[in-house]
């Protein structure tokens, strides 16, 4: 049947986002019409609130500083010349929350299900490539400036392997060091399940 | 690590709402910002846009007409005399969307988990009861008048046969007849996996 027009326009946009089928969006204009138009307004306050978000200049994680760095590219005590290349902005939380990183990050963006780097991808690495140059470059500028260590912080899936062989062939010249994230058994799994690949890897890096 | 304000207070805004948790919430808040801006505006103007959306006077369904009915109120082919009491409007979706149902429907609202009415819920009853009265009530006002018959359409669980019971109850007085949806094995299931209580039904309603 055909609801109200704003409230196919609402389920239809909210659909759109990640991981919102029309059956939950449904459910949550339901909702915010029980609730009343308070909360209709502080929701919508709270999205144009995020407005006043802007992009790192360095890394494209999110700031809202005066000299467009973000919170982690501006800290003095963390190390500039260890680089993380990750997909996104919710990979940074989750390692920033083990709290065993002390270089920064760098967003390169969701990767395709092919692996391959989109054009706007590779702008990114262009100006991640710049920034090593000019950072960590000789002032004669007669070598190539490498950081200390660039990490490829991607899923260890076979996509996330594809899309690492590529950025670390793109990368190679400008870090004395390109790694990997280290792969074996997740803490708190059991042998038992892992599958053979997973196994394999902590065979290969046991110690 | 803390995120920038404008994002923490998206995320617990977000939160609050029904099935998405912080984690999903924080997703959405980074796909929007990816977005850009032009988006965060369509998403505001969706929400802002539901709030010419009012209740109907009879069910409590949503509406935008003039009259203060919604379409199923206020469309003369479907049986005014005929109630179906439901919890939620989108279980009034999925009863429209099979297309078998011809009488009108009266939202109760959901029901708590101990399955007994809250104050409003019962109010809510209150005005069902009037509105039988004064449509169906012979102009003497002498006898009860009574709608030709109420269906229960609450969940087939064990909180909704105790609330079914209690509002079958309240409504008695109030139908010639009052119903269930009928239960048994749902189309495309298996016998093999079907729990007692539903072949239980399966067999009773045999036929």
């Amino acid at each position: 049947m055909r609801l109200p027009n704003p409230i196919e326009r609402f389920v239809a946009k909210l659909s759109e986002l990640p991981s919102l089928g029309p059956r939950q969006a449904t459910r949550l204009a339901f909702y915010l019409l029980r609730t009343g138009e308070n909360n209709m307004r502080e929701l919508g306050d709270a999205i144009s609130g995020m407005r006043s978000v802007k992009p790192c200049a360095r890394c494209f994680f999110v700031h809202q500083n005066e000299n467009g760095l973000c919170d982690i590219c501006r800290d003095p005590r963390r190390a500039q010349n260890v680089i993380m290349v990750i997909e996104k902005e919710t990979d940074l939380l989750s390692l920033e929350n083990s709290g065993k990183f002390n270089g920064r990050y760098f967003i390169l963006g969701e990767i395709a299900k092919t692996g391959i780097l989109e054009e706007w991808q590779k702008l990114r690495l262009q100006q991640l490539k710049s920034f090593i140059q000019k950072e960590f470059g000789p002032s004669t500028g007669s070598t190539q400036a490498k950081a200390e260590e660039i990490v490829l912080g991607f899923n260890p899936t076979s996509v996330g392997d594809f899309s690492a062989s590529l950025v670390a062939r793109e990368l190679e010249p400008f870090a004395k060091k390109i790694s990997r994230l280290g792969r074996g058994l997740p803490t708190g799994g059991e042998i038992e399940f892992a599958d053979d690949e997973t196994l394999g890897s902590a065979l290969e890096r046991r110690g």
